[in-house]
């Protein structure tokens, strides 16, 4: 049996979902908590992206993860062995989160004795970007399988998040993707966004995303 | 210059979809069509499996593609090259396409003259799921770099389709993606499905998807 924690969650139509996420961005400010959404397409590597980081931050920083799903705990169970805050959120068949659901999540946690909290998102390259989650950061995983042209057909996720990370570069021989193109087509749609290609799997380019990663932190928590 | 049909659609909110997929499938049925809506993740190889497919069936049955998309028209330039009647639809931000929106699109394509109709629908495992189509048959792909845990996450999709390909099988080696498990995931959600791997690319598996999707296609094709 799963020890777990899971939490259901529906969602309130009537909510006003930009002024909660402002609220959310402002206790985290007074907290010196991060708040970071992390979105991709189902099976880009999410999780294990997150295992990695974790690795790079625990045990210097406090960390607190949500883990957005329709079903399933698998998510947070991993986490959970990794030593962190792990809460297995389910949406109520809504393809993404928002404020409204965030806030009610982040009650969960203590927010104060927390220095980062992560979102896993589902798995979903057009809600996730539709709904501002009151996140500090947003990021967006696309990974080497699903292809480099995706940032045409999916605008909006490339447009919101302030880096992308290219993920399973250990995989690039056996697919048609052209790092190059991928770059190109990430930059249409934004220019600002930080690109780390890496491989989750074998640590190849994680140390340049999380240094980018630690200075977007909470002023605070880059004194330490 | 594209020369491909691009054809924008914003929702009509009042639409009865139920009422309008019914209409769409009496309408077919009438004309001997078959309408086949293809899922997946962004990326898992939507449009590989479909010009894979259409190898398979050309020049012997007449065959229209819509192509659904957030943006870009990228999927219709390759399917138009392939030698069918393409045509691709914009979803004015709408993460699936619905009853309503195909019902639009079908008007663009002389429905009495074709034997097949192929909807690749928007690349998402949550929203297509939950909007019928008019379509005959769904599809879901499934590919081996997502991870066999998606029937898990995302249980709707799994239980709204007549069959999985699991596809991408070329990957296997590079992956941790048990097949065995995949398949026990899939009959968790759907006991009925048919499920077939295959890889696209290299044309493994494909027969045996071929020969299955000839049996589903209207009486009439089927004695030709």
């Amino acid at each position: 049996m799963s020890t777990v924690k899971v939490l259901e969650l529906h969602q309130d139509l009537n909510a006003d979902n930009d002024a909660i996420a402002r609220e959310i961005r402002r206790q985290n400010r007074q907290n010196h908590t991060t708040f970071i959404n992390v979105m991709s397409s189902p099976g880009a590597g999410k999780t294990t992206l997150l295992l990695e980081t974790l690795r790079h931050l625990c045990p210097q920083y406090r960390i607190g993860i949500m883990e957005a799903d329709l079903d399933a705990s698998v998510d947070a169970e991993r986490m959970q062995k990794a030593g962190v805050v792990s809460l297995q959120v389910h949406t109520g068949g809504e393809c993404a989160m928002n404020a409204d659901l965030t806030a009610r999540a982040l009650q969960e946690f203590d927010s104060r004795n927390l220095d980062l909290i992560f979102l896993e998102n589902v798995g979903n390259l057009v809600c996730p970007a539709e709904n501002d989650t009151g996140a500090d950061l947003n990021i967006e995983i696309l990974s080497v399988p699903e292809g480099d042209d995706k940032p045409l057909k999916y605008p909006l996720m490339f447009q919101v998040c302030q880096a992308v990370l290219i993920n399973k570069i250990d995989t690039l021989p056996w697919f048609d993707f052209d790092c190059e193109k991928a770059v190109k087509n990430i930059r249409l749609r934004n220019p600002d966004a930080e690109i780390f290609p890496l491989s989750a799997k074998t640590g190849e380019g994680v140390n340049a995303w999380i240094s980018w990663l630690k200075n977007q932190f909470s002023p605070n928590l880059r004194q330490e």
